[in-house]
């Protein structure tokens, strides 16, 4: 990863004057909208399939709005493709982009699945969980940049730094390891708390309890390398403790294997570390 | 749960000359005492079975140390067993309480565990991941009372309140469905971040990056409920992005299995909410 602290000649005022096409209106496309705009950028119209959904966001940023593919206004200077990764193909074939800069957010492609469509295309994947019920600072997200060219990767850069103070340019191939392991702490890990909310449920304990807990645990790893703040009794393989639990769980069988296989992988884990 | 409003006749300058033992020096009684005398308990003696470790929690409080069970001083108010739960026979069974009260601080093991070592029995469980190398503030721990018998039970809400803001009297079998919940949210999470860390560390990237999308997962689920703030892939079973994360673990067998587990967990949740 280059920490970006310089770039080439490309004008401020240009970018501010930069018009910018959503491609999608779901969480991520509501959040980094909403972010470019507060930043100055122009959010001149914004696609979804499901009219609604489109309408919501344009009107919360005075912008215009189609369910039409056909009317994707091509005056832009740049597309932001903020799809299910999925999705992509069937949308963005019946687009014609001009050759206009196209950039996707998905952690999980390459670049090089834009080129059938521009000739100038790129990244930029924000690390972070959204939400629309929930507005996050873009400030503190880490925002990782790749494009087709030199050229490209600089507007993106200055595009990116003006949105967050962690902005690094990654290839394909590293941004794809680095969605996994937000998989794991993040998708897996909120997984984890709804599976503890259930739990808890089944003996009308409220998920408050687990709060202060939830959040040090999360605080911890700020300062400690999560093989150093592992506690509990997997780590120590505590068969009694283990078995006991499992047996708790019987009447949730997906949990127990869960408990069972995440167990002998924490132990796995430490014992290779001894 | 009944959260404590009041108490009864217990005075509290009786309270704060308890002096209390505890038994075992591990993570918990050291953050557990450190935060006791703080409040003004007076921590009497500690015994660990090795004794430098014994000797550095007493040098910290002040307090006498053994590693000769036989060594225990019978004159204190409280005894404080802080050790693993495999090890509660062999070392109570050679204590000689006086039948004074005896607590302990386990999530899974009932109060009755202590019923043969004294009259007198309770437990304080305190809701958190606890580690020496990093001091907690008690304050904001949810701390779990149980006893043998009323007295006893105001006796350790009184002890709780001191060093809690939020004390409430849980049965051993509630109790034993918390502390599994605590694993999934704490141990098991941090496993999570284990992982994502050496999959991060393979491609050369700093677990840095991860840290606001970890902080932010946490935060998250203080204002959502967890299912709520699910995100991702698996949730709305992205096979191609699936089966292609699981081929890119590859060389991680056991997280491959993981991965392939969690995800099919989280979409089997989603599936029976809907």
């Amino acid at each position: 990863m280059n920490k970006i602290t310089s770039y080439d000649s490309i004008n401020l005022e240009y970018i501010m004057e930069t018009k910018i096409t959503f491609i999608g209106a779901g969480n991520l496309a509501s959040q980094l909208s909403t972010n470019l705009q507060k930043k100055g950028f122009k959010i001149s119209q914004v696609y979804n399939r499901t009219k609604p959904v489109a309408k919501d966001l344009a009107e919360k940023l005075g912008s215009k709005y189609t369910s039409d593919v056909k009317k994707i206004d091509r005056d832009v200077d740049i597309f932001i493709v903020a799809l299910k990764d999925s999705a992509f193909e069937e949308v963005l074939s019946q687009i014609n982009f001009n050759n206009k800069l196209v950039v996707h957010c998905s952690g999980s492609l390459p670049v090089s699945c834009l080129y059938p469509y521009s000739e100038n295309t790129g990244v930029l994947y924000p690390l972070q969980t959204l939400s629309k019920q929930r507005e996050v600072d873009f400030n503190n997200i880490p925002v990782f940049v790749e494009a087709n060219s030199i050229k490209n990767e600089n507007i993106l850069l200055k595009v990116a730094d003006e949105i967050s103070d962690s902005v690094a340019v990654l290839n394909s191939e590293k941004r794809k390891i680095l969605h996994i392991a937000a998989i794991f702490a993040n998708n897996f890990v909120n997984h984890l708390y709804a599976i503890s909310a259930e739990i808890l449920k089944s003996k009308g304990i409220s998920f408050e309890v687990l709060k202060p807990l939830i959040l040090e645990t999360a605080l911890k790893v700020h300062e400690l390398d999560p093989e150093k703040a592992q506690t509990g009794p997997a780590v120590r393989f505590d068969e009694n403790i283990i078995s006991s639990h499992i047996n708790e769980l019987k009447n949730f069988c997906n949990y127990q294997e869960l408990y069972n296989s995440i167990s002998k992988s924490i132990f796995e884990h430490h014992q290779q570390l001894k």
